[in-house]
């Protein structure tokens, strides 16, 4: 595996990306040349539409420092390890109450965190799946990039290896996309292709369209199905919703702001239309069977959307489910909101329907 | 069939209800006693990830008179004959794009127009689609309601029948539903019920979802399939998307506008949660395979995406189809965007996976 040590130069690219970002300010091309359209200032309720668990977390405000980046890669990574310990310090009880048990390990010299149910049904003991975890490409190390698939264990019965991949401000691209593809690979020894899935949201849901436009490439096995929730599909900005959803979505805020800054240090420089970085411009054809999900105020609600069309132009089995109200990520924070279960049931069942035994 | 006459009384209801939906007034209850999310002023430039075609549909300006009513039965009945007018000019050269022909019809006492395509291929020969059209239960009398179904039988190629159902100032709920259930008992005649399905958008799309609610609670037979485009399934005002895409789509604007306005007079007094009404609050157990179309820019979003919820939770089989950028209805108002094309085969492709031959 090549590790990247980030240089000098990259620092300056990723600064300079960072201040050609500023939100609102962004040039962002509009079509046939009209200005666009008017939208007044507003003030958004919140929506009685969904549970009170949910309600709570669409009420809960943007943060104040949206505005505040770390400086220098020190400063990355003290603010990467202060989130992931907080996350952290809840992973106990999540596990508890969903009754996963968590093993790290080390697999071709990655590692990853084998999550596993109390009870695995039937059907699925001969499944695996494999969770890359979320958090811009730089947020997530460790055991706080877990949470996800532990949801998906425990209200899925499934096994769930979750990939600890490496991580900018050390290892930008394609670090992340390696150890994720070595873990595929060893994977094959675990379970059939055709009985294992891959799963991850934001930065995860981009890494999983990723992988499986890697494994046609290099001519790998893929997946029986897959399961990207709100990929960050397309880093270049475009996507109508990074306009209309801006600071409607309090976890993302807008385009140019916190991930998008994130995703450019893991781009390093590279062209963001590549389609491993921006995998909305990928080849989509023979994709195996995909579950897409998103909320009505996410930021990347476009950028779901239009992985789901680009799926079913491709003639490939696609379902997406939009959940009222919720910004990005919405049904991985809250493991009591029934919105949660819902939704990591639904993808159990697509995955029940379309993978090997 | 009854035929209510609209009364004075039904006249103040109806402006009361009017005055009482001021938008951006609209006291709309915000969960958890927070005062809701700031959202600046902002202009939305026009997608670049759509079709040209689709572009000049989103850039259109929001109708300047937007805030201008009809005061009087007489001045309702001229503006919705004007707006018919205009849609009629265009339906001969639509038909002859698509190369459908029309035929006028009584049905048991109800106006339809029969959508024929030059080619039916032989999987549809025994198949027949129902279609109520669009209009906000106000708008789209005679041949005007027909531009839907005229794509749906030239792009799909299927037979389609369009109830020219009754509507206000001179025929309130229930006229409409009465209409369109006559013309679904007579249509048993005409074809198996599993090889038929229900469709239509917006009014159209609230109507269809009735519908089905009426035969389950009439203990009719079911059709084998329905395709609610971007329904009007809550009349109530409730639903995230009235919020967050007020003045974003440039077709129904706000609720409050104009389209609720008209759905007041459908309504008129009665209990805007019945579930003939506002079907999201209808028990969907046992309905038939559904596909659902909206758009992200869709004041509608919210009320799409809680009706497929609502069917998934009663685990019926439902597709949500997305579309990038689009407002309400964005994919039937230019036969020639690809994406019309797109929405129609999808919508056809999941007729023939689910309809009876």
């Amino acid at each position: 595996m090549n590790t990247p040590v980030t240089s000098p130069l990259h620092y300056a690219l990723c600064f300079a990306s960072m201040a050609a970002l500023a939100i609102f300010a962004v040039p962002i091309a509009s079509a046939q040349g009209t200005p666009g359209r008017e939208v007044p200032a507003r003030t958004l309720p919140v929506p009685t539409t969904v549970s009170p668990q949910m309600q709570k977390i669409i009420a809960a405000p943007i943060n104040p420092n949206w505005k505040v980046w770390p400086k220098t890669p020190e400063e990355w990574k003290a603010s990467v390890a202060k989130a992931a310990a907080a996350v952290e310090q809840r992973l106990p009880a999540l596990r508890e109450a969903l009754k996963v048990s968590i093993e790290p390990m080390t697999i071709d010299g990655v590692k990853a965190f084998m999550l596993t149910p109390t009870v695995i049904p039937p059907q699925n003991r001969n499944r695996l799946l494999i969770h890359v975890h979320g958090g811009c490409y730089v947020n997530g190390p460790g055991e706080s990039g877990t949470s996800e698939a532990t949801m998906m264990a425990g209200f899925g019965g499934f096994k769930v290896l979750s990939v600890d991949y490496r991580m900018p401000p050390d290892h930008p691209f394609p670090a992340a996309l390696d150890d994720a593809m070595t873990v595929w690979k060893a994977a094959q020894k675990m379970a059939p292709a055709k009985n294992m899935a891959i799963l991850g949201s934001s930065a995860g849901g981009g890494l999983t369209l990723s992988m499986v436009l890697k494994a046609k490439m290099d001519k790998l096995p893929l997946p029986g199905a897959i399961a990207p929730g709100t990929p960050m599909s397309d880093l270049t900005g475009a996507g109508d919703s990074f306009q209309t959803n801006a600071m409607v979505d309090n976890v993302l805020i807008a385009y140019g702001v916190s991930c998008d800054v994130r995703a450019a240090m893991y781009a390093n420089g590279r062209d963001l239309k590549d389609p491993l970085l921006s995998p909305v411009y990928g080849d989509m054809a023979g994709f195996p069977p995909t579950i897409l999900n998103t909320g009505t105020r996410d930021l990347l609600l476009s950028n779901t959307v239009r992985v789901h069309r680009n799926l079913r132009r491709a003639g490939v089995i696609a379902d997406l489910h939009v959940h009222e109200g919720q910004a990005h990520g919405g049904w991985y924070r809250d493991h009591t909101a029934p919105e949660s279960k819902e939704t990591f049931e639904e993808i159990a069942r697509f995955f029940d329907r379309h993978l090997g035994k």
